[in-house]
């Protein structure tokens, strides 16, 4: 589709079998190499295991090294995982309402503590719902993981906070973000007045919409429109960003 | 305390023996009707469940009808409530930074679609960080609980959308929520814009900051301060609001 239809479509990303680190890494190969692939995109854990294993650090250490290409992180968790310990699913759809921008942000915090932005300073992760938990609770992060460790007796985290080298918030701001709330003005202000310009990008999640895929586009231009920003950062937003970390 | 410095503490709540609801009952009784408390706190489950749970009905049916004062809610998790089903324990606090506003957010859902507020139209619950996740995610909620049940086929959750009397998120705009996202102004003015200033209260969730006390109080000034609201959205921000919920 995107060798046949460039102007519609200028890239695409690849998909790989996570649950097989060697085989991900030769699909990537594959991808990217041989396809023209402009990044992947992986889920916010792997049957359940969190992205920050040391197995999956080959994963990111090629996207970072050899390649400069993004990956985009999708979250990912069904009704099986329930949000009270008393129960067995979670009720009302709360799984993926609350529960994948929760993973989303939980996948920011274990790339952040594991120190994977000082290993691999190169990497450029895109997240969807533009940072998830974080530009609201911005501060929160802020000041709260300045004490980071005074909560816990039984890990040394503050020692991992004195190695870490800058504020742990200071490494949530190196997250690229997609503009995938829905159209709403005042979060997307929100997310830009923490990440700033330069690590959001459009993005609509069409076609999940009650319209099948034009009112998301529609409401999340009328959303970017709302906020009257500057030339400069409409074109990153809208392009600029993609152009730079895609290689267009 | 309140009746030596009724200038400097102008109110207190109780807080509830959750575990046993006729004795939680007893203590309402005890501390509004006797003590004068003007509210009550709760916290987001009870040894693990949910608050939606019928046992706890009576609790929220006495606030509403009989007394029509608020409830404080916090949010409650400790490490041993694992982010990822593979592990034993939350990782880097995640359980506090995240899970406590994931917790909040759960609960607010549990309300709205157990039809609390239909059931009790008085209900007032105050919630802490300005609705945690709800107001940056407020358009998801919105769009996405519009086609709430689509993806749930084991449950008739596309009925009880039928029978709720407003939009999923319109019942979301019922809860009271104090400021308490450690002076972040951006965050304030994305929690104004979905509630209504009608719907927060000043709080600043002193004493922990990393000074111990003062510098939340004072950036939850400055946020405010910073974002030019009209006198009448001063004064229910930080008084109107209170003294009109707790009868002051």
């Amino acid at each position: 589709i995107v060798a046949k239809y460039p102007d519609q479509f200028p890239a695409f990303v690849a998909s790989l079998p996570m649950n097989n680190v060697p085989a991900a890494l030769e699909e990537m190969d594959r991808a990217i190499g041989q396809l023209g692939a402009k990044g992947i995109q992986i889920f916010t854990n792997v049957n359940g295991r969190p992205l920050d294993d040391p197995e999956y650090y080959p994963i990111f250490e090629r996207m970072a090294k050899k390649y400069d290409l993004p990956i985009w992180v999708h979250p990912s968790r069904t009704a099986k995982w329930p949000d009270y310990p008393t129960e067995q699913k979670s009720k009302y759809e709360i799984w993926w309402l609350f529960g994948w921008p929760y993973e989303t942000s939980a996948f920011m915090a274990r790339m952040v503590f594991s120190q994977m932005f000082e290993k691999l300073p190169n990497l450029k992760i895109i997240t969807h719902h533009l940072g998830a938990m974080v530009p609201f609770l911005s501060h929160r992060v802020g000041y709260g993981m300045d004490q980071f460790g005074s909560r816990t007796a039984d890990e040394d985290y503050e020692g991992l906070r004195k190695r870490m080298k800058k504020r742990p918030v200071d490494f949530f701001k190196m997250f690229y973000n997609d503009t995938s709330i829905n159209g709403w003005a005042s979060g997307i202000r929100c997310g830009l007045d923490f990440f700033g310009s330069q690590k959001v990008l459009f993005g609509s999640d069409c076609p999940f919409d009650p319209e099948g895929g034009p009112l998301f586009i529609r409401e999340t231009f009328k959303a970017i429109d709302q906020l009257k920003l500057s030339k400069d950062d409409r074109r990153r937003i809208y392009f600029g960003n993609a152009k730079r970390l895609l290689k267009l």
